[in-house]
């Protein structure tokens, strides 16, 4: 197995950053302190380190620990994409999500986090033509962390799912780059035929917690999609839309998906 | 055990397909090919299949995997209504999910038609008398798959549960048949008193994720909830309703259900 | 390990009636007799049953259902708090919810409540400074039972939390007693910055089933959230709010966590 | 999967009786209840009972609980000679080994029983042609129990193996009826030929604990093989040998296999 | 449960040993360190620890850990003479195996202080009238650490049991104190009927490998039975016996089993 | 992890023998495909198929299958010596067992290859200073496989354990290579002090089922050890010994090993 797109442990900031914090924690808690050393201290990249966490928690009597472990590896490391988004989701949940004041909590801890993964990972099945396996690990991802994601959906880098219950991403749905997504969120089709019928979504863009994007609309760069909002119609970029109907109720700036401001113009309590 | 209302396998032609599809699948995949061959090839009935493909997923030390096997295939057998109300959801789950487009993805990896099946043996075994062993089902169903469905609920055949993750059906809701509803879809009760208290849905209706319906209200036949709607009152046959609360938006053709057309007119985005 | 503030068995009389209806049940099922003694008949007090039933579902090859029923049984008799919150949990769920009509429902299968007491534990490990393990805690809980709650939150006692799927609790979130909230309930924070950033729940409301409430919000004693709504500003004491965004629809009475009572006024189908 | 060779129900002396002996421990002792429900009571005939105690002592990952109970009644059905056997063996123990009296004793505890089983089930296989699921099922055997018998060797009935650690029958052997072996018996191979190398043991023997009897030798019926005793030659029927190597050191009655007398004449200390 | 007969933590000075060894082994092996915690360090007695410790080993699905767990630290502090045995067993092994140089190897990792500190458990069930309990128990004792002890069997205590594997004794044996019991050593019966019919071993005696004494005979206090002999007679105290059969072969000291001296005078190869 | 010793897969005859075996035996049995696949097909080299394999077996809570699945294959690739072993012991096994005409059988199905190969990773542990893990191995292959081996021991190549129930070798002994060693034969200490104390057995040694050699005693090469022998001196080269104790009965050619004739002239039957 070609380990060619790893980061190495030296220029791996994160990777680094992570074993510096786990290093910390290990001292206090002897009960996790096996845990933490088998899930990062022995590893010299991040991605063996989620490997190993993954296949831990997605193995099963149909497919063992160690040969799951090793598809994963080998999906993580498959190309420089992979391994850079992973990154950059990890640079966005520390940025984002204030109860996460480390690297390693998303990493160890994060459903979210770890449901995306496992997408990555069957994403790279699908397109390898494995869809058996593929709709296997979907299917795990879902019994698991309760997160339904088919594997050819297209999502970009820097995702943020928080909480994550819920949340379901059908097949042709595109999502872009540094989008924050909460959980119970869906992208979901509309229609029996088969066909492009799924949103897709431009980066940037935040999309409250319980919110039903349906249909193949286009959600546009930075835009943001209230808490609980229904939504059946293009989204304009840097838009915001709230309801059930969603409606627009404003516009927004830079990057909603990375300010994480739920709250809505207009919403406020008479 | 007697088991006079299975079908037989030069009969069935569901049971004959999912088996042809399987055939051709189990080369491709070697990782794989035991358990397709010990879910699927082995048997002679659709029944055995699910069974044991179930009893694999809800085991556990409490009750193992042998005897609720025998369990299951003891109320899936039991009677001609419910081995043709599972071979009536794989249809309705091939007609109406594109995604779907073989018969075996949801016998082998879809949590919804697990957990309705799941369901069928729990409400068998309610009937029976068998309560305590019904109540601890219901759990694992919840635990497993997310879908807290009460065991003496009535739900009719062809049923379609997309995704799954977050239904909720309360213990005195009918269910029609032929009816589509995505995950996060809750017919609940309200008020504390016990009795009549859960909704009751028609046949050939759709009911679009995260939608709510509460109370002992009726929704008529051929009616379409729309997702993340709030429905706490009757809604009449062939009516669209949308909205928190629901309102009537539109009315709708022969069995929404089937067109699984989650489009409202009027939720365009001006 | 001192268990000062265990209740005595002959002197609670919630633990006799959970004897008790066990009793009952356990001559009808010889499948599930020996769980029913495990889990209660062999525990002098409800806590020891709690905490071994609540280990065997969340203990992992991390950490082991030995240790983790020491760690839950010592946080549970940790302070005359904990022991009356699971009883008033108990009570609430049996006097609230019309399916459940023994005490050794929710003990046994009820999602919710092994959600809301292992955040108990969480809590009292956050509180010790044993983040780590509070952490690690919260996890099992969201990927066992789908229920994200930060151990740093402050929950009351006499909780109900019905079906439990997908409810979400942050960590400034507070919640007072004798509220009832349903399945996919978030309680969450708006904004990326650190702090006070979620609700504060007072006693005796009512949170209708996916209702969102976003950010440091004050929801008044005794209000009541409709389903599927989404507050993001303060909701007075005794007020109705519902839709999206949450309006106000009228006053309500005494306690509506008591109450169950999900119709709204003005939400009838016209 | 026809049972032509089952035992009824009623008409199964030995079956009837564990039962009966199931009935009266199954009061005393509540956690194993559900065990002994499980393993027996639910079970018409000997050989469920059995083929479901195996699969759940010998499932694996590899080879899951519920296709193995499949494969074991499938053996254990298939013909006269193996339901016969089995009975046999339960007699031959309830009457010889003293610390056994009842039947239920070596069906639920005995290794030894539990191993000459599993040896009936892989020879069966074995028989079919299907060796490499014999081969597994006689490394399991090795693993669980301690006990190494090839499938393709050929035992008759009414075989006591007690305590069986250790106990070694290769290839080419053969065993009569009424045999007794105690545990770390060998009957092995010498030379590194194929061909006929193992032992051919008659009916009615007795074969101390720890015997060592190698090579294409033949044990004549009823004969006597002493505790620790070395046997690299012919042993004629009623004939009892002892020492390293065996010598002859008197005759034997009827069945020595019967009265597991393991004194040697002559062995007594000056 | 009543804890009267456990050694303080601070009076123990076998359990301090235990804990100051351990903290020295966790630095040095991160991949142990959560087990050397949890089945050492954080217990406060010998009998804590050993009981997670074998109840890690022996649960199973018909009698999990945790149960498993407070059934052996019952037994294990139910009177002072089944603490005292366990700790004069340490010794035992650290006085006389050369291989041990700590007491928490014995503890930590060899088989047959696992074993008879399980039968000690078994004893103590069975003398409470609990002998279904205790036949399962010496089942999982022979399944998992391939030693056989009848649950009536006496034993003192100060044994040393080298190796284990294949260990049987039976039903009416006694065993003396300071005795010590290599591997595949039979304290058999002889005949089929049941009465009194096992060896009585006397006080410091050493029984070599693979020895199998048979029948209700009696070995005297300091004798020595040579490896691999064949004992079916009394053998007088302080005497050596060896051969298949045994015969007189010297004297011997003190208490042969301290010296663990194999050698036999005449053995010697010419 | 450098794997600077691995065999390659074209330049490895028994590698490319092993898979070219078990592509023949997976279209025969479905039950078996993917295990076979998953152990053996999926692989490159010898070690990675055997450390999978070893890992699944010894796995546990403790140290779960992935992190022993890297130590163990660090260890099998660590040095040239390994890998030689372990392809000489396939060797030496397919030679001299008749039971044995595949390379496969013994990788898949034979625990004394698998006991063995355990050692060899084991004393590799131990010989890095990692002696705490060495322990735990030796435990667990203790427990898994009924043998016994110190890791300090040192052992050769070629080396054929059949069976393997039951053996015993010690901390100080030395097995050269070409070694037969027969279930129960025990290579033990004698005398409580620490110290070279345990058996030299030269090359091309054969020894018997259940022969115990006890002490610094040296076994010269090509000597022949019967089964069930005690040993307590010294042992001629091409010398063949037999008896309790173990008497000089003639003389032997090459290499006794390889022959495989537990032949005793001298102990035929009279």
């Amino acid at each position: 197995m070609s380990k060619l797109f790893q980061v190495n442990r030296e220029t791996d900031p994160i990777w680094r950053e992570i074993r510096h914090e786990t290093e910390q924690q290990i001292l206090g808690e002897p009960l996790l302190a096996s845990f933490l050393h088998a899930v990062v201290l022995r590893h010299d990249t991040l991605e063996e380190s989620l490997s190993l966490h993954l296949a831990q928690k997605l193995g099963a009597p149909v497919l063992g620990e160690i040969v799951l472990n090793e598809i994963l590896q080998e999906a993580l490391t498959s190309n420089r994409t992979v391994g850079a988004a992973i990154r950059d989701d990890l640079e966005a949940i520390r940025e984002r999500d204030p109860a996460c004041d480390r690297y390693s909590l998303p990493l160890l801890y994060f459903k979210g986090f770890h449901a995306i993964s496992t997408y990555r990972v069957a994403h790279y099945l699908w397109e390898q033509g494995r869809s058996e396996l593929a709709l296997y690990l979907q299917n795990r991802c879902s019994e698991v962390f309760g997160v339904d994601i088919h594997p050819a959906a297209r999502i970009g880098s820097g995702i943020l799912v928080d909480h994550a219950t819920g949340l379901v991403i059908g097949e042709t749905a595109v999502v872009g780059d540094n989008v924050s997504m909460l959980h119970e969120v869906t992208l979901g089709g509309t229609g029996k035929d088969t066909g492009d019928r799924h949103p897709k979504v431009g980066s940037g863009v935040l999309i409250g917690a319980g919110a039903k994007i349906l249909g193949n609309v286009t959600i546009g760069d930075c835009a943001k999609i209230g808490a609980g909002s229904v939504v059946l119609a293009d989204v304009p970029s840097h838009c915001t839309v709230a309801g059930v109907p969603a409606r627009r109720v404003g516009t927004c700036g830079d990057q909603p998906s990375r300010d994480m401001d739920h709250r809505i113009s207009g919403y406020e309590f008479d």
